[in-house]
């Protein structure tokens, strides 16, 4: 089966498969503990790309990567702010809310990007007791819509969350994506600019399992370990989740994959725009391809590569390309929508 | 290296990994859904080993497991019964506290098993709105003190709680080893003794990752699905856990390596004793040996083979054996100790 | 100091002190255990109010009764379907989030109303176990921005709820003036219309502290007594709660207090109208009034009358009447208004 | 009705009542707020009595005070260390775990307090991962058995508890009798020893309802005032709350409410022993006598006195003296118990 549906119902990539079938072997610590060489050494490659400052916690997926980094700088009478579309709002069940006790001030935006201006009408409740204290701006890098934040938007929201009390973070389930489309590494886009904690993805890029916490500034991570535990997300054969980090923090195999899916979408895009009747409705930055397609072809087409409805009022779909997205996938996938669409 | 440290220090036994290696290919709906094979089949098989009425839902690890399973079951006024040894209550740093919001009462056992009779005390709570209602009975199965329910006794726990208006919860982090040591299915000692969620585990048996909440009776699973989700528990490439559990539960492998570590224990045990300075402290009913050694190497043995220490104060050390702790590891162990102890 | 702040500035009416005056003797069992006559008699005027099958639980505050009237109702993973204007989303620093687990999906609407119409889009989440089910409808009776719905409104609105498997619940902290407001009690409010539960108000309308967490259907607030207690909303010295709503209750105090409020409301919205330079900005139907004034003087009129500014960018106040405004209030008001606009 | 069943089931003290009718005029601003004359003035009265750095917050009630003061202190991965017996751990309806999402881990203790040494095995926990951390040592002045703390034995705590990175809690529900009872006054028992926070309890020595949570270094207490509002626990007519603490903290009024119920408590005492028939079981520190009874004419004696049985096994009652406890109360309680036992 081949889709577009999402760069997570691709499988493993090779060379993490075999890390995985490479360290199957004797007996490791558990958790992480006791030195574990293959956890150290996955933790020296992230203080590698993103400083020596960096403090780095491994847990199983996006959804808490994302909760446990921002329940770690926030009290539950805080408020994070973050586009309407974020997948901490829209898409993770209220866990945010359950886990963090905190609520989400949200900000209607098409592109799925905010600014300092969208941010500021929420300081009005700073220090009136019956609000939620605005704490902590997340953005997500890629964003849901498929765009980028340049790396001088990201400082600028970093200034101002800092200038007014508050933390960044950025959900970077396609955070290589993002750094391949801007043509950056990692320490000039999240250390340099002042990110507090990102959610470091892997999964969606050609992991099996795990997703990491950075803090690029160690000192603000200080405890989260027990966090993470009691929130239930502390890996026993932690090895399976490093070795995969290590491995893909290594010889640039994060940019090989991001780079696939990214130039997938390229050529999704031109293809599509050259059949003349398909409109692209949002900017094509990394490895998503948004566009409105002819009503009456869109279940035939998803019986073949399936994919995701966007808006069901206006026909927008969304198209994402993934490290394993061939340029034959792209071609079948073209050609099967000139034939539907005579 | 090898080690007695815990059954989560081995690795992933060769047919899991097998199986990871040739589900690896092409696309695949995540998250399970939109009828996944390979997570049906997995279903399926839990079906055949539990009940038709059986409900699964796959999480990432133990504490999840028993967190949601409990979570699901119960309110925050109400309290868990369980063993004070048992892992929820000591080693989950407050996890089902803070995830659930319900309180544990605790009962003082050597064995590690608790009986109705220790439950009852607590049912005067029952109708006294300053109390936290008892409404939960979490076993452990095996209990961490290496000991074992026979089916009878879980019936009994079960009967008593479903005559109280409680559930029955069992901590099956070991439960094939458990079910290698009575001679029993699953379905003998789980459904049918009436027990409502089991945290089915596998990482400690061979797996890599992914343990199993289940429902024996599915009615009692209503929108469980929610509650992982918000809980950080859902997996997008769902497969890789089905997968691993499909074959688990094919061919009596989760038999074989719950022998292996069962039996490791006890020529273990055996061996132990035979050195004649050595006494076992608690029953060896599944694949873990308590014992007290001689004070003075218990540190130099540690640094061969590691192992926990389970009471400093009287010097009792637990031994944990695993689907692939094999004759050559005990037999270098008791060398060792015999060695260190002239 | 006379104001037009709040209903929560004014103290307690005569009736009301009277009666914590006469309580004031003896022992009597704390928490209304016990069947403390004065809790007793308090219930009973709720069941002559709400019909047989009521039950009654007193809390300290608003916050507390909306909050844990929802949290009874719902799981974390279940989201309340409210105005953005409302209360609980803006006015009570995320307790609903905190307490409840849950997420609100919120409704932008001038007039502070919602309509089935405005739920309906919400339920195409039903069923996507990545997005909080709707599952609760909360409304304000009367309103955040003073405006009532009818009888019909609120049937149409429960009618909706229970279709689609979801609850009505009610913010009454200004119910009374509400009743008042539409001519009808409150059984042919609430419990005719089929609201599933009531936050009950009293503390804006002349009582000291408390308020009521009222289920018309009683069925649905099974085990509520626990929920209370463990959400620190039980009061030991029960009678004194108990003898205010018992008061609150009878010979139509609550209408002639509710009734005082909303007629100097409606006294108010007529002679600013006679002013010529003020803008009434929303319908007057209870006891608050909406209305644009010159910027100018708004802080001079503060000094002697505080009030609230709703919007500062329009310079729309709130001026918000209570049992004990009096004529003389709003001649004093309208003169010094008139005088600081020459 | 007169009874010996709780410090609660006793009225609101003449003073306070008159004070409460004294306030209850025009308008007040709500939440305390806009630098309201009567909350400020009992602020003021906290001051002089905890010392000037002291921050006080005025809550519903004493599992509020004890809750939200345990849980600004410490996060949900903490744990809390307690006597078993204390009300946090037995009589809140697991409040405590709801609220913060922390542990209890509870000292066995018959005389209702704990020590270091109670405290130091815990500490074995710290750095360990999967075990909630000990962050916070809570204790009861009074006790829940009636034993009273003596200064040192609170610096005692105090100083172990900063020594090893954890707060100490006081729970004040009786703190103005073991005041009277110690002979000190609230700073040399509580500022001076090192507390963290207080519950300073009221509505048991004669207030209607409120407690306050006091933090003598008020810079411990940063953003509470979000806390109390998120758990709702902020009262909007809050003059009631604060000039019930104002009169209490006048004149002496809370220690001459003390020292009545505590004197009774020792009149009681020893009437009790002159009957020759009842074994005093607890020592008399405060206003509680706990005694064993002839089994036979308890509830003959409950019906006309109520009061609590402590333990049905042996028949250990727990007779609590009030502010309005009197000679004739006493006496004729004497006289029914001589008289049933002839």
């Amino acid at each position: 089966m081949r889709s577009f549906a999402s760069d997570n119902w691709s499988g493993v990539c090779p060379e993490i498969m075999e890390v995985l079938n490479e360290v199957n072997k004797d007996h490791n610590p558990a958790y992480g503990e006791l030195n574990d060489e293959i956890t150290e050494s996955a933790i020296a490659k992230f203080k590698e790309m993103f400083g020596e400052n960096t403090k780095v916690f491994f847990v199983y997926n996006g959804t808490a990567a994302n909760v446990l980094g921002i329940h770690h700088l926030i009290k539950s009478y805080h408020a994070v702010v973050a586009a309407h579309s974020s997948h901490i709002n829209e898409d993770e069940c209220g866990a945010p809310e359950k886990i963090s006790g905190s609520k989400i001030y949200t900000v209607d935006t098409f592109s799925g990007k905010i600014t300092p201006d969208d941010v500021k009408p929420f300081l009005k409740s700073l220090g009136f007791q019956h609000h939620s204290q605005p704490k902590l701006i997340s953005i997500s890098q890629v964003t849901e819509k498929g765009t980028v934040y340049d790396v001088t938007e990201i400082k600028e929201l970093a200034d101002f969350a800092h200038a007014n009390g508050m933390f960044l973070h950025v959900d970077g389930a396609r955070i290589a994506n993002a750094a391949v489309s801007l043509g950056v590494d990692f320490k000039t886009m999240i250390t340099d600019t002042g990110v507090d904690v990102l959610s470091f993805g892997g999964t969606k890029n050609g992991l099996m399992f795990g997703e990491a916490v950075v803090f690029p500034d160690g000192a603000k991570a200080r405890d989260f370990e027990y966090l993470r535990k009691q929130n239930m997300q502390l890996h026993s054969k932690m090895r399976y989740i490093a070795a995969q980090f290590d491995r893909y923090l290594t010889g640039g195999l994060w940019k090989k994959n991001a780079s696939q899916a990214n130039n997938a979408a390229k050529l999704l895009e031109s293809q599509l725009k050259k059949t003349g009747f398909v409109k692209i409705t949002r900017e094509v930055r990394a490895n998503g391809v948004f566009a409105i397609l002819p009503a009456e072809i869109i279940e035939k087409l998803r019986e073949k590569y399936y994919f995701h409805i966007w808006d069901s009022s206006t026909h927008e779909v969304r198209l994402m390309c993934s490290w394993d997205t061939t340029e034959e996938d792209i071609n079948g996938f073209i050609s099967l929508l000139r034939m539907l669409v005579p």
